[in-house]
């Protein structure tokens, strides 16, 4: 790593909230200050997305890459190599523990898997031979199957049995690359996994064969030993016009049909639940609940916009209402916030990827101070507690108990009348609760 | 039935295709007529929602109700009475099979549970002896927990013990008049049970609290001798920024996290399915493959517009679409095609009652028919068969069979070239089989 | 005012940022605290929607209403009074100095207008003289012309000219009024101006009614002297399918066609431009930069939820940005902040009435500091003529003074390079502007 | 071309309604039959887009393209003349009559726009000859100014002189263009032509810019005697977050503060009405009603997706009602129908380029044949004419005619009851009319 290529910018330091502009130093972010009984580094896990931060150009469907790149001009396995290299200088700049990759994001394809596969292994030994190095981790990798033609129509749930078959072989060399480089987790993410019309499609099919293809994932990933979490990310639609794996709740219904909840975990991202209908708390919380909270995928989107924008999280409520969950989760284990985001094609310079990264690092560092400043006053959970109290004793608690049934419930409500019932319910305090929230946020970031 | 409340209009009767413009008679719908092996009545099993042709009076949230009807005037238990008269007559000018009502529609509440039952049982002491005369059904019927200030934070999801308690009461009475009347079906539509915010909302302790309120509720019919099927309605939204059965697959998630798809099925509606973001035929043949299609809510919205509109359907596309699915499932067995629809506030005449329910009901006709005949030349099943053929043989039906794994696949695909990938993938022919739909809705219905 | 209507409730007072718990204290709102040279109160110039405060139940189209209000129970006239009384308690205890009122909020109807317009005027007679006892002012009045039946398919864009008549009469009373309590403005909000289907809808024909029904209006408040603002308030759907006031940009073509931009001006709703799929700020910015900024709806929406909230503004983004363009505008003018908004319905305490006010208020008061030390250092502006100064001289400047054409333009330009014209190009810095926003909130707020 | 590029089929003949299978036939388009008193070839004026059908691959941002073509394998010129040769004979097999295309579809580009000019010059030297060899016209062309990554920040908008100057050379060639082959219309349709952040962005300078490049663009086509019509596309956003011209009410707004609407007219574009929150219909009715209806892009959205899908045309009731527009406005006069639509990613074969747009040429040809018969009819005209024909006579008349105001009307209006307003209203029939509106769709096609 004798060539830089980003010599314009050092290391970012924490600087603390003295200046108001943004530059090149962290205002939150403090990597080994312990709070809330853990390093900031180890609550938050952050990971930098290979593919949006070095593999991509900043082209949309309507316009060609803008991104200027210390690797524009190379090609092939020499343009692999140098984003390896650059994206190193990047991880220690940035001062983060983890990056992300799809397999396709590093290396070029060849004509055959056993062609691909061998210029994906030549760069995932440098990866090994890198983090040796510098102590990096892979928070998981992923396989790419959507980009190649040959899944037009999907890969484990394509009509086409051969494509079948090319996923599961794609999939076997992604959990080998997961062993190899250490990753703490294997990734799904549905890509064309879903259906374009269903005059054409046989839906039951398809996510039988789904099903079947993460339980051979599974059962190859214990075969060799592979200890990483098994997660699926769901997103409702785009490419395809529905995704099997549209939003946390859906994701869950197909696990427990197809008797995958013991085995795989959620992926969630921002900008997903979102186009799903619902705030990424939502998604967050209600994996949380069943237990199956894996990783976070921390991005946002615009709400006014019907597709997934992939921006780098700058939303203060957003990042405390999620990190709210993860403290209530106690961490992330084995997960971590990868940043599966993209700084704007109009944003296309390599300061701008140090700029994209601080302001997502600084605002869920942030999320975290004032998350755990909440739970430690308590400030929802004594609302919620005293709201729920009816539960905690006599009648409520007979009903959680399982003691009571319609019988003995008509006979004790049958003759209260409208004005005893309306004095059992409770205003819930919303505005009180979202001016809390403000002066939370104000007075821990100051 | 001596007065007549509807004098403008005779009975409706099957007239055929002759006059273009829209009348008192239909062009689709000839209820005896054999289609499919079965009635068309039999088929539809249509039924009228109490709620929006008798109950209600066109207001909404900017403006009072313009409903001309003949009930107009007349309070309390006179109401009631008069519109049970003039529903048995507009039933029977229909010539529809069934109804559905909430137990607040059809009788005022007193302000005691005891004193509302008391005129409920009055009012279904009514509809027992019309049905005697008459042979009409109930589809099915449901309480209304979502009106009254009591349930502000929900019914069997409340925060408050005591609502539970009174829902539960309310609840069977609701299962005591579904035997009574003769229910098909008995309906759970989730009105608030849901959150407004998650800052003051214990979401996993109100979903627990729900399933064991559905699991007393089966006990308790099971207890009665109650035969019918007990029903779950989702919808996303409205009124509670997010309801706990956001769609089918979130109910079926939540039905199988808590042990109730053995007891439960789905009752889903067009316009519910639109604002969580799917086509109706997404909902319905989610729940088909799952083998939990209970019924229908025959309605339609508007795909631009965010709230629920509950349109009596009219759009040709979707009822041959939804009418697809019921015809892949050999019907509805014990559910129906209910319009939980109500013409606009500016169709305000009891003439708009009948044309609102004509529209409706030709138009579910028209699909039955376009569907039978898509199926009984198998326009998309060989479509569909063909496209999934390779897992008919060979590794396809290697792969269904479980003979295969990760390492026995990669040994097959490692060494294919792209060229041959590719050439197993076909055109999925979206464009050829929508043009192929409109011939086939035009030739039909001509 | 003898009677006490919110005896919970004192006065509230500035307290500052010392406590994190929302209570009856304002943390940013200090009334004659000079900030960018102007009082605080004259910033903002806030005002309570009499509707939503003290005419509205907090019913929603599933339910009944669930406010607890000191006046429950009174009916007619007797209410009418109550409501005045307490709202000026009201006002005084929050510390606000002005009103906005719907004819219909105020008082009850008749069977004819003039009958109506009796207890109209007895009511605003008691308005005249409180005001005169405590310097109220009212920020704007307005008729509503959409929950009584007649209006059903609009009122001024009615298909039926009676009811055009009708509202011409109605809005005569209204100006007549706005002259007599002193209104600032006079706001039309074209609550079914609109259409529910193009099928039966003439719509040049009720633009043109409707444009006439507004020069008649500016006609009749010239003739008797009214000098407040004549504003149109835009509102894209809801309750109608299409509303005419789609947006700010389709009321300023409305206006255009018509030749009303000299008379009217707009005032523009959060909620509203999010229905709309914009930004509030962009709504803000369209009319500020076409100099038709009148007055400002202070709410916010749920960008995920497609009706019409009306919640509280509690979003500091929102509330920054919208004040970051008041502040550009030199301030309101005769316009101000309405908070058309109410609790949420199950917050229904009199108490959620002052917290709903508090965080509206604060939230705003917080915004405008906020904009106001954004102008101070010139954040945003400095980057803005940075970006684009290339049109401050040479060819820009050439090209905005007109002195330039295509064939000159295209002798410029036909020989550069892609390289040179690629440096032409700046990076548009949205994550680092982004970033530097949070700071600013933060530090202001502190 | 005696080189034949699509060798499986042949000239799509008109075969009519008797095979229900969708296949190389016209069952509605009959170009040369005489309807509605003008051959059906000239009511639709129909147009292949370059861009889609020969110029791109169908990849999408997920996805490299799928699409296999005659051309695959070509590059530079060469490829570029292929598709010349293999467009003209897809015209000629289709039975089309217009083309319409990008600059940059049609030839690549250079380093300088003269090296670009140049290569666009020998490829239009082809269409030229090809349109004498054919009879074929060009409806329309138009420039990219979008792809390369200059244009990042929009063009006539952008921030940069030099890219302003750049596009206004860029036009300045397309108008050149225009003339040379006879395009009967040049248009606009404002590809980055807004804003991503209003943060960084002076809107109203980037419009003044915009206005002005409108202006010079209109005074050198007047320069060159260019006599096509001018036209705007409008579109809410993608890939912009806010495009300025938004719908059909926007574009009116600036093209009236500008100066703009004698000379430049609309090009309305089927999804992007969707995308805008209006049906196709409406945004035709729009420009319809204010004599600014340009020409058509026929394609269709799907209502459920946040993004620009392009697919072509299928549902009967949005080509009926678009065509009533046109049937209303008397054709399209220049104008035509522009499919600016793509087969799926799926429908990668040569065979679905002609199965996608049989289906949209059926589909609008269909909707021209019920658009006629509602007309011939008069359907809906009457029934209008009847709602609104209280404006005919007495008061309404007076009222039209400026004969009334707020004083008269007051007279008029101030005594009548309830009773007697209500009586004037109607109801609105909506059930009653789509029901007609489906036995037309119907009776027509069959
Ligand atoms: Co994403
Ligand atoms: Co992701
Ligand atoms: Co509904
Ligand atoms: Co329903
Ligand atoms: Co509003
Ligand atoms: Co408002
Ligand atoms: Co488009
Ligand atoms: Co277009």
């Amino acid at each position: 790593m004798t060539k830089t290529y980003f010599p314009n910018v050092n290391k970012i330091p924490f600087v603390g909230t003295g200046d108001l502009k943004s530059g090149f130093g962290y205002h939150y972010y403090d990597a080994d200050k312990v709070v809330g009984g853990k390093k900031m580094r180890d609550w938050m896990r952050f990971s930098v997305a290979y593919w949006h931060t070095f593999g991509q150009q900043l082209d949309d469907i309507f316009g060609a890459g803008t991104a200027i790149r210390p690797w524009n001009g190379l090609t092939g396995m020499d343009l692999a190599k140098a984003r390896v290299e650059a994206s190193f200088e990047f991880y220690d700049k940035m001062g983060v523990d983890f990056f992300c990759f799809h397999d396709r994001d590093v290396a070029p394809e060849g004509d055959t898997l056993r062609e691909t596969n061998k210029n994906l292994d030549e760069i995932t030994d440098m990866f090994v031979e890198y983090q040796k190095q510098t102590g990096m981790k892979v928070l998981w990798n992923t396989a790419n199957m959507f980009t190649n033609p040959r899944f037009v129509s999907g890969a484990a749930s394509s009509p086409f049995a051969d494509i079948f078959a090319y996923a599961a072989a794609q999939v076997k060399e992604g959990l080998d690359t997961a062993k190899k480089v250490g990753s703490s987790n294997y990734v799904f993410w549905g890509g064309r996994e879903g259906y374009e019309s269903l005059l054409n499609t046989d839906m039951k099919r398809e996510q039988e064969h789904l099903a079947k293809f993460f339980h051979m994932a599974a059962d190859y990933a214990k075969e060799i030993g592979y200890e990483g979490q098994l997660l699926l990310e769901p997103k409702p639609k785009e490419p395809m016009m529905h995704q099997y794996d549209f939003d946390a709740a859906t994701t869950i219904a197909f696990m427990k049909t197809y008797g995958l909840d013991g085995t795989y975990k959620l992926n969630l991202e921002g900008n997903h639940a979102n186009l799903a209908g619902h705030s990424y708390q939502h998604e967050i919380r209600t994996a949380r609940e069943a237990g199956l909270l894996g990783s976070l995928d921390a991005n946002q989107g615009d709400k006014l916009i019907g597709w997934d924008l992939d921006e780098f999280p700058s939303d203060l409520y957003e990042a405390t209402l999620a990190m709210y969950e993860v403290v209530e989760n106690g961490g992330l284990g084995k997960g971590g916030l990868n940043f599966d985001a993209k700084p704007r094609r109009s944003s296309f310079t390599p300061e701008d990827m140090f700029y994209a990264h601080i302001v997502g690092m600084d605002t869920f560092s942030a999320g975290l101070l004032v998350a755990l400043r909440l739970k430690e006053d308590k400030v929802f959970e004594n609302f919620v507690a005293d709201r729920y109290s009816s539960y905690d004793a006599g009648l409520g608690a007979d009903i959680e108990a399982g003691k009571v049934d319609f019988k003995t419930l008509n006979d004790y409500a049958i003759d209260k009348p409208q004005s005893v019932l309306l004095a059992a319910t409770k205003s819930g305090r919303i505005e009180e609760l979202k001016d809390t929230l403000n002066h939370y946020i104000i007075d821990t970031l100051k």
